[in-house]
């Protein structure tokens, strides 16, 4: 067994890599008691040395080169926290090669480039770890590969981005619409300045890719998940949902069913009894659903500083333990399966209906019947508010191929009742 | 590293055997997978061989001596599901001194004598893990000593035992008194026929002290845990705590605070909308407070075959990839501090009363006087039905020391406006 401390080289010192340096320097004892070693930061790598900075880092670890610390033989764990694409594939790739540990919080590189990684890594027998890359300091990746290791993965269901879960939250509880809550999450730092990775589900594609390659054990092509983001969903809706028993998340949605393998990412209608209801503000949550267990969940934040160090020391704690027993590659990937993914037009769900209609009889019976005789049975509908002569008519559908809704939106818009199909969201049991 | 499979012995083929069993036979292939061999069940040892079993085992398989299995030199990891302190303890100290890895979900023996199987494991470098020992399949063991490695936890808030809190749900949903609710637990197989380890709050302690000996790093002497059962909660009780926004729920609490360290398992008034308060029906769940990742909480089935079997079978699959890369041992128990646990008394809670007070002018601010005089400041009360020439009345106090409280109970009994008071019950925040 290795003595002393195990050498780290941290790129990046953005939110995630200062809450790293500072988890570190703050907890040493407990972290070298818990690791079995001390945890020595040889080397940061920033964008630009003399910019003022939250953490109080001696000038002379910083460095402009990541290379440096790729290439700096006495560093055994690279520790990206750059995010992005590249120059982080080149880097970890170049790492691994070199026989070097590495950890990453880095969603899209996992979700688009993981199969390259993870491949290099299994080559040499060196551990990629990646517990930071979803839902921050939520443990999520550890126990999926460990403590829930003896179940068949039948269904994962997440709130897996902080952004849309609080933009969403604030129109519920204060009546905001979309765009205000949006201006409000920018203001409290909860969004980008361009919103569109989270407002339109990207973030919460790539974590999905990155749970479901474990989960499932299978390569996940990141560009067929089906994705949906929440720029469409008004007030309204919110409103509507709520007199019928819902509340509406985007949810983040994997399983795998005799009729085939799903991967989706929308905005859902989901009962207020549901354990991911009250899942509110920046909180994330992730049910996971498996043979033995049944269902478990994990809650907690899926972003900042603290939460996202937490879980990137965490991995670093892991990686210095393999190290020390020369047990690196301990926990391979095994996502090595190309399960074939259900089209999006053949995967079934409930769905929730808004629609203006012209404010006279037989109208709705019209509805009913093309629905009907698409194969989509209807389990509620109300009747709002009218506007002119036009009324608001919602309805939920019970479980229907998409196939059959989308051809029914289109033969319903093909006649002169319904001037208007205003939304269309699934609904989940 | 070694290949082909592992061997494995299993003490007890009950509940939770029974459910490791079916999950080692159903996912045989995946697990082979993930664990990077196979797992072969070498030999159970049941108490009676020819019992009828509700799982298909062959009968060679079988033994009545559990030492037979702990000194097979082929198995290497020793499962243990029999529960209870002897012969378990015995069985399994023999296991480690010769080298053999051990899994185990016995809450009691851990609780009573880990120490003693961790310093032996120690000495040994072999594996004792024992995630099923706490909540069931909701993965916490792991978690806590890898992903949230990184925090000094703060507190640890958990639901963790599901008869009582079946129980407490049931009195809540259906109005059922105490026993009542307990009666239809027993028959649904939810409580034992003896229940007193469950409805006393033993149960709850044993699993509080192994989570606290992890999160906080110390020996946990488990007869200190201060604990009371669930036994005096009436219906009348339930139904003041939700007209006051609170459920009852039996917490198990540890925190370490700059006064000291806190140890304790009591019912408890939580606020409607804490994350555990909608924890319900026989469900588990943990809340974890760490300094970096804030609040994190974990959800699940607390018992049961097949949620207790996924733990179990987890562990054995981690200790078998120990095994395969020469890493046993590789996560020693790290809980060598003995924390002085704050007494009891001096512990600062707020509170509820309930008591029967003489229905007439100057008693309610008598009572006031006393409470106001030891220093425990009234948050709010409500007076209810009489009874004759008695009123119900209903205090929750702000934080106060327990000491300070059971003085003015004291006091208030020994006036004669007060011939009872029926209950006091912990609040939390």
């Amino acid at each position: 067994m290795k003595e002393g401390a195990i050498n780290i080289g941290l790129i990046g010192l953005g939110t995630v890599g200062s809450g790293t340096f500072e988890l570190l320097q703050r907890n040493s004892d407990l972290i070298r008691r818990r690791a079995g070693c001390g945890i020595n930061i040889r080397r940061i790598a920033v964008r630009q040395k003399d910019k003022p900075r939250s953490v109080d880092v001696a000038p002379d670890l910083l460095t402009e080169d990541a290379w440096e610390i790729v290439n700096d033989p006495a560093v055994e764990v690279v520790v990206e926290v750059m995010g992005g694409v590249e120059p982080a594939r080149a880097l970890l790739l170049s790492a691994i090669e070199q026989g070097k540990s590495v950890v990453t919080a880095n969603k899209e590189l996992l979700a688009k480039h993981g199969a390259q990684l993870m491949d290099a890594a299994r080559e040499k027998r060196v551990d990629v770890n990646f517990e930071g890359s979803v839902a921050g300091g939520i443990p999520l990746i550890t126990p999926l590969k460990q403590s829930l290791a003896a179940n068949r993965i039948e269904r994962v269901t997440g709130i897996l981005n902080g952004t849309t879960n609080y933009i969403l939250t604030r129109m519920a509880r204060e009546g905001l619409d979309f765009d205000e809550a949006l201006r409000e999450a920018q203001q409290k730092g909860f969004a980008e300045s361009d919103p569109s990775s989270d407002v339109d589900g990207h973030d919460a594609a790539y974590k999905l890719a990155i749970v479901s390659a474990i989960a499932f054990g299978s390569r996940i092509p990141v560009e067929e998940i089906f994705r949906e983001g929440i720029s469409r969903i008004r007030i309204q809706d919110i409103r509507y949902a709520a007199e019928l028993g819902y509340v509406i998340k985007l949810l983040a949605i994997a399983q795998s069913e005799s009729e085939g393998f799903e991967l989706r990412v929308h905005p859902t209608l989901l009962p207020v009894e549901h354990p991911l209801a009250s899942v509110s503000d920046e909180f994330n949550a992730i049910m996971v659903e498996g043979d033995g267990v049944g269902r478990v969940m994990f809650y907690g934040k899926g972003a900042g500083a603290g939460p996202t160090g937490s879980a990137v020391v965490a991995d670093i704690i892991d990686t210095a333990r393999n190290i020390l027993h020369g047990a690196t590659g301990r926990i391979p990937c095994t996502c090595d399966q190309s399960l074939p993914l259900r089209r999006y037009e053949d995967v079934k769900s409930m769905f929730y209906f808004r629609m203006l209609v012209a404010d006279r009889p037989g109208v709705l019976a019209r509805i009913a019947g093309i629905l009907g005789e698409e194969g989509v049975s209807i389990a509620s509908m109300i009747q709002k508010g009218e506007q002119g002569r036009l009324a608001e008519v919602v309805w939920i559908t019970h479980r229907a191929r998409q196939k059959a809704v989308d051809r029914s939106i289109q033969r319903i818009q093909e006649t002169d009742i319904v001037p208007q199909i205003t939304n269309v969201i699934h609904v989940t049991e």
